[in-house]
This record gives structure tokens, sequence and C-alpha cells, in this order.
């Protein structure tokens, strides 16, 4: 598992943001960064990998990818099972 | 890759209407099936295969995962980019 300063954690920004995050970590040194998503999310951070891949750090590749599901107390004190992916991308 | 008829394609409908679709494939026989979505719907199969594994068939598992950008032609002619999501689930 990467630390946390190799992660991009992607929410509900323009896609732009977080490619520019990961893009910025990349040439800042990090050989590997982590893109994390949950809900609806992932399918933003699935574009934001493929993006930083195919334009900008095109010497990257999709080293692992994980599923998961993960439980997060709402304000009103509930459990709410939600998806959620690691993508790490490998330069 | 899969034969059409070991795969799921994952759309705009309820969650649970490809569940019950994966579950059946795998319920007649099929020890993988793959899930695929583009784009909005890469949310949707990533909770299809965690609802499947989880819930439903818990003898399955993520066997790999798949990420790719996808060229569809719009009805005006253009080519848009998608991402997209291949899941196989294996038991």
């Amino acid at each position: 598992m990467a630390g946390v300063e190799n992660t991009v954690f992607v929410g509900k920004k323009a896609t732009m943001n977080y490619v520019l995050a990961v893009v910025t970590q990349m040439n800042q040194g990090s050989n590997d960064v982590t893109i994390k998503a949950r809900g609806k999310a992932i399918s933003r951070a699935v574009d934001v990998a493929e993006i930083v891949k195919n334009k900008f750090v095109t010497e990257a590749k999709i080293d692992d990818i994980k599923i998961a599901t993960e439980e997060i107390s709402t304000e009103e004190g509930n459990l709410l099972k939600v998806s959620a992916i690691e993508i790490i991308l490998k330069k």
C-alpha cells in the first residue's frame, strides 16, 4: 500500500484537478501513485488514470487495480456500504 | 477474453438487475463472468461485482480488473473517448 503522500483521492471536483495532482506527484519523483475513489467517483478515478497514462505520463502503466467494499458512518450514525477502487499507476 | 455469453454489460438500469444476471450465469455453470461498463456506469459495475461476491456467490473472487479508453462514435459522427472497465469474477 502506498503512503498517503503518494495517494490522490478522487471526489466531486473536475477530472482535470485530479489529473494535475497525479502528474505533479509523478513529476516530483514518485514512481508510483495510488488513485483512490468511492461510490460515484469511481468512474472519475478511471478517467483520471486513463488521461494521465495516455496524455501526460506516457511511460506510466497500470500496476494494479483493487476494488473493495467500505463502510462509512453517516451523520445520523448509520453504517453505509460503498464500493471503493484503488488504481496504482507506476512509471 | 471471455465469450459474449459470459459477459454482463452494465448500463443505466438498477444495480440488482445486473447482479441477478451475473448470479444467473454463475448458477448455470459459468465459472467466470466478465462484467463490463463504460463511462458513468463504471461505478455501478464495481457495485455489481462487490454485491455478487459478498452476498450471492461467496466463493467467487475477483480474477482480474482491466481499464481502458474506448472510442465511440456519436450520432453526429464525432468520435468520443470514454473510459471502460472489465471485471472478471471467477469461482
